[in-house]
């Protein structure tokens, strides 16, 4: 796999095909067609073969693909076969609700703190993890060699925050405040905007009510 | 702009065009450049004019865009216009964390009310809705007219929860759950999947890392 270059396109789609293959292994399925998975997947089976051969074309002819073997492929090139060590930022809902998520944990991301600023919050303790207040924020980082930061916080204290964070050598931040952060060339952003998101689902089921009603129209005027 | 086509592109950006008005409108901006707006939205300002030019070309030379009429334009288009009734399946924390989330009423996303199959939250009250057993769903979907759904429940019991949605008459699904749900054409489903979304981080991170370890090797063989 070194030194071979794939594309954003294909990259996009790879959690995706993990998700897949990680339901196939639990289910035991060993190996599996690209028409088969395209059936599942709701993608072309030339859409599959074309992106799994990126890995080195290990589909056989009338084989299939070896599920572990790919599953296990797809997961180094993603991350998970290493250890993240994970703080959040914001101890609210959204933030508890990551804590929650053990599955996170058996993807390699460990959760090591918590941080509000809320002081009904700090002290209190979610799945193990006692909520800290931020003063600690750079000693706790340093202490824990931790490297990934959710930031699940209001937009007004968001890019404060992330200056911190990118100071005390954070390098990757996995942000729902809804605001665009400003970070070094080094750091990378993973934006989670929710409402953004919900206004594409709006955009998307009001397009299909025009679409409907000027089909309506349209027979109205042909009856 | 009836009738007008526009790209799935531009759509996919809109509600950040839609975020960065509203937040010039805050602060009583009421016109700017292509220019200033790419500098503050680090797009190119012949992005934005290609993309903005879908809405009527509005922006006038030496004058620039005119912010709330931009901001009321796309808003039609997003649909934030409108009127939607949402409802929560699943009053964990996600589910909460949503319900807490005012500005979502702000553009029109009306929380009619939570459901939720544990019995020690069926009762409670969140930002005053009361969460209701899930046996009662298809009787309030039709009572209050609602046209969408967030779907904030593991990923077991998503599949089941969709079908009854779609039954009892929903559009729109905001779907939380970590698996596909199949649904029929009319019905629009949004996928938050926030694993993936913690791969895709946890895979640039790691790109980002072997490359800088790639850079140092190569500055190691030369000295």
């Amino acid at each position: 796999m070194e030194g071979r270059e794939i594309s954003k396109a294909v990259i996009g789609r790879l959690p995706r095909y993990y998700r897949y293959l990680g339901e196939l292994l639990e289910l035991g399925v060993e190996r599996i067609s690209s028409n088969e998975l395209s059936m599942r997947m709701k993608v072309t089976a030339s859409q599959i073969r074309q992106d799994l051969n990126n890995f080195g074309g290990f589909g056989q002819q009338g084989y299939g693909y070896n599920v572990k073997y790919l599953y296990t492929e797809i997961g180094k090139i993603l991350g998970v076969d290493r250890q993240h060590n994970l703080i959040i930022i914001g101890a609210g809902n959204l933030g508890q609700a990551i804590a929650n998520y053990a599955n996170f944990e058996k993807r390699g991301f460990m959760i090591k703190g918590m941080f509000d600023i809320n002081p009904r919050l700090i002290g209190l303790v979610v799945r193990g993890i006692e909520i800290c207040g931020v003063d600690d924020l750079e000693q706790f980082i340093a202490d824990n060699d931790v490297q990934m930061a959710a930031l699940t916080i209001p937009k007004t204290k968001a890019s404060e925050i992330a200056d911190r964070l990118v100071h005390a050598g954070i390098k990757a931040i996995w942000n729902f405040a809804h605001v665009d952060l400003n970070v070094p060339e080094d750091v990378v952003v993973e934006n989670v905007h929710l409402s953004e998101s919900l206004m594409r689902l709006s955009y998307r089921v009001c397009s299909m009510q025009d679409q409907k009603k000027e089909q309506e129209d349209e027979g109205e005027e042909l009856s």
